[in-house]
Order: C-alpha cells, then sequence, then structure tokens
C-alpha cells in the first residue's frame, strides 16, 4: 500500500492510499498514518479523489530523525575531495540527527536564506519508517521493525558545520523534506534493491541504488538501536549517493527558484521548491 | 516557581511544585508542566505531599533537544588536550542534537554498556526550557521565549564519536538525565549568574558559573532561532564548564555502581545511578 496524507481544498490532512490515478480516503478507517504503526493495513476502500485533485503533506510528523552519513563509497570520495570529510570508508555508521521541525511535505518550499548560507545542498536519501520499538535488534530481525519506506532529501547549508558538527547545518527548517507517500513495507521484499535519485531544474544530478549502502538498512537498524531505542515514527534517512552539489565541477549549490526532484523507485518523486526566505 | 513531575507510591505522574519540604500538588489546576508553556502560573494551591514520600520523574519529555559543545572557555582547553577538538574558541555555537528517548529522570539509571564504551562521561549544563515559540528572535527578545530553567547531565560515550559526529556518542538511551525541577523564569532575573558543578561518588568534578559561557543563553536562542525554530518543550543544553572525565589527570570514565550528581544553583541537585546494562 503507497499511504499518503492528503487534504482537498484546503481541509484538514486525512490519511489516503494512492491507487492508480486516484487518492482512496481512509478516513473513516484510521486517524492518521501513525495509527497503522503495529496495527493491520486497513482494505483499500473508500471514497476516491483525482490525484490532481488532492494536494499532498509530509506523510506524519516524525518522532526523531536519525541521518546517515557517507553510507555510499562513491560519495564517501567525492565527500572527501569537497567536504573535508574523511577519505576511508567509516567503519560503523556516521549518524545525525536532524529535529522534526525540519521536516516539509511535497511541494512545500525548501528555505534559502542568503543571510546564512551560500552552500545549500541536495542528498536524496531512502528513508525508513519505524513501525515497532526497536532496541537491541538483530539483523535478522531487524526488518520486522520496518513499517515502510519513503523519501528524505537530506538538506546541508554546507557552510552551517559547526566545528563539524552536521546539526545546525542539516537541521534548519525546511531542511528534511519528507514523502511524497510511504510504501508499506509488506510491499519492499528487499529495500536494498532500489534505484534513486535527484534532479535539480530537471538536470539529472543524483543516480543510484540502495545495492550500494556500505551498510544496509537491517545493519543499520541493529546499529542503531544498540544503544538507541526506535521508536514507532522515528524515521532513518539512509544517506546519500553521490552527485551532491558540493561535489560538481564546479560546485553547485541551490538558488532560489529552483525545483528538486528527489525519486525512489516504488515511492515516488519528492519535489520542492527552493524559495528565498530572507 | 519550582515545577516538578511526581508520582506517589507507584501511581500516575503529575506535574507539582516544590514548597520548603513538601510537594503542592497541582494536577487539579493543570495536566503537566507542558500544559503551562506560555500560560499564566497557577496559584501555589492544593494538596501537600511530604517532599520524602514522592518520587520526581523527569519534568515532561523533550521535542527536540539541542546541545551546546565547547561553550565555556576553560572546557575548550581541556577537550582540545583530551578530545581532539579544536583549541581555538568557537566564533558560532557548536551545535549538536540529543533524542528525547535519551531522556530519564532523577534517580533513574544511566546505562553503562560495556559492548558499546569504555569512555562513558558527564557533563553537568544548565537545560533551558523553550516556552514560546521562536522563529528568527532578536537577542532583546530571546529570554521572553524562555519558560524556565533545569538540569542535563549531558551524558557522551567518547569512544562513540562517528566520523566526529557526536549524535551516537551523547544520544543513546539514558544519556540525557533531566530534571529534578524546572524553575520558571520569572525567578531567575539573570541565567548567566548561576553556579553549577558536579560530583561523582561525593567527588567535586566540575564546578563553574554560568556567567564564563562563551554564548549566552539569550545568543544561543537568537542563533538556533536564526535557522531552526524552537517551540515550547524544546530544551537547549547549554554545554558544560570544566571538568569532564575525559580531561582528568588521569582520565576518569564513569563505572557501574557510581553515582552522578549534578547541581545548578536554584534548580537543584539530579542525581542518577550508572547501572550496568549489558
Amino acid at each position: 500500500m503507497l499511504l499518503v496524507t492528503f487534504s482537498v481544498d484546503g481541509g484538514p490532512a486525512r490519511p489516503g492510499a494512492l491507487d492508480g490515478g486516484e487518492v482512496v480516503d481512509l478516513s473513516a478507517r484510521v486517524t492518521g498514518i501513525p495509527a497503522l504503526f503495529g496495527a493491520d493495513l486497513p482494505a483499500l476502500d473508500g471514497p476516491r479523489v483525482p490525484r490532481d485533485a488532492v494536494r499532498l503533506h509530509a506523510p506524519f510528523r516524525p518522532g526523531k530523525i536519525v541521518g546517515v552519513g557517507l553510507n555510499y563509497v562513491e560519495h564517501v570520495d567525492e565527500s572527501a575531495r569537497a567536504l573535508d570529510t574523511h577519505k576511508e570508508l567509516p567503519t560503523r555508521p556516521v549518524l545525525f540527527g536532524k529535529p522534526a521541525t525540519a521536516v516539509v511535505g511535497p511541494g512545500e518550499p525548501i528555505l534559502h536564506d542568503g543571510d546564512l548560507t551560500e552552500q545549500l545542498d541536495w542528498e536524496c536519501e531512502l528513508a525508513v519508517v519505524i513501525g515497532r520499538t526497536a532496541r537491541k535488534v538483530s539483523r535478522e530481525d531487524a526488518l520486522a521493525h520496518v513499517f515502510g519506506y519513503s523519501i528524505v532529501n537530506d538538506i546541508s547549508a554546507r557552510d552551517q558545520r559547526r566545528s563539524g558538527q552536521w546539526f545546525f547545518s542539516k537541521g534548519q527548517d525546511s531542511y528534511a523534506p519528507f514523502g511524497p507517500a510511504v510504501r508499506t513495507a509488506d510491499e519492499v521484499p528487499d529495500p536494498q534493491t532500489l534505484a534513486l535519485g535527484l534532479k535539480v531544474n530537471g538536470e539529472v544530478k543524483q543516480k543510484g541504488n540502495t545495492a550500494h549502502m556500505l551498510f544496509t538498512v537491517a545493519e543499520l537498524i541493529t546499529d542503531i538501536s544498540s544503544g538507541m531505542t526506535l521508536e514507532p515514527g522515528d524515521v532513518i534517512a539512509t544517506g546519500s549517493p553521490q552527485g551532491v552539489g558540493a561535489a560538481q565541477n564546479p560546485p553547485q549549490f541551490l538558488r532560489p527558484g529552483d525545483v528538486v526532484e528527489a525519486t525512489v523507485e516504488g515511492i515516488g518523486t519528492l519535489r520542492n521548491p527552493v524559495v528565498d526566505a530572507r
């Protein structure tokens, strides 16, 4: 099931499912996507609205967002060249936090504040939505804690790292576009086979496949949950393939007026405009 | 008012206020401390329970916790020696995230997992509780967004930094002891005059004063909110004075059986035992 949170004509946000060119309104069955964590999926049954007639929102407000850095080999290379990170492959997942206040939905603006950054960058990432509490789970059991998969665009102001810490550079308002939908885990038999990529103004910048992750989704869940409880509604942003703006030749960063489209196979395309926020 | 969340005999957690040797039960007036964010404080009026008869809990579950690193001069020095951080004073606040899942209350155990760390360290910090949404606030207006002040012990597994990122080293379960109380802002005319310190097993390890912060509470709120909205219930952990374990000679880290007491003037003492979590 491809779950969304949608509204019609400025009305309240409600849960639904994409079915071909229509959105099935599930609001008579569930209060929202979080009500489905750990529960049985509802029947695909309810009033239908044409896809074009709805506005999609972020699927839900996450608890914590655990970001993973340097999780694709080629991106480790380009990051060492362009961003002063280590050139050796990390031996353990490189973890950082993004706050829920950074989340925006599909179509919502990425805020470009020229007073704060001249290096606003993109990162298309497979997002893992946790559905069952995970604490010290084994690799074999890890995927049983996944509710579904979505997309996070891990926006970064490269020049706002603080003594190397990424929280402010990656955690500002609008720096976590999230959506447009959540593909439930039953329909993703192997999360390590998904093509993903990103375009800026229609031009391909990133193109990769989750097969090339250094640490798989299951390994990430095992590692994170070894010390940090993952709760239903937490999201793991699993890292970006190569092709970030800082590593373009010459470097390219987002400007007001740009449009960014992050795509993951089987989930959809998360499209956000960049706007001047000064 | 010195607000707490307390329970009696394993009953439900409820809001109260410390008044001398008693806790005034405020549960007939408010549902919990978060209900007071942005609201008038209630009268100190309700059933009274002796302080010794109650158990205190974390005051509330924060939204995001924004940590500040290297915010006291002497700690910048010792950290450069012991922890490979820059020895220059930071020119902008060094920000990192701690997730709400890391929070424990007074008396609750700090989890020592010997499989994950041999360098479990302490950091006594003044915690700022946000009461009103702050976005791009000026230094002059910043303190008007503060609900009150508490204590966070910013526990760190120094050997779990990941390519320099602090999130996993500082974000594990139980790594954010929080409490024991929230002193409302009306009773803290100047947050830059508070003595603070920390003992391990009764021995003084840290002793400082918030007068020596590099970036004041108001400056931190202005800086963070320049890009990241602070919401009611968010907490800023404002950094630690000198005297962390890694900088002791020889280095000293927490072991199961230790007891850590973090004290901030006017708020109280946050006492937590360290337990073996394997």
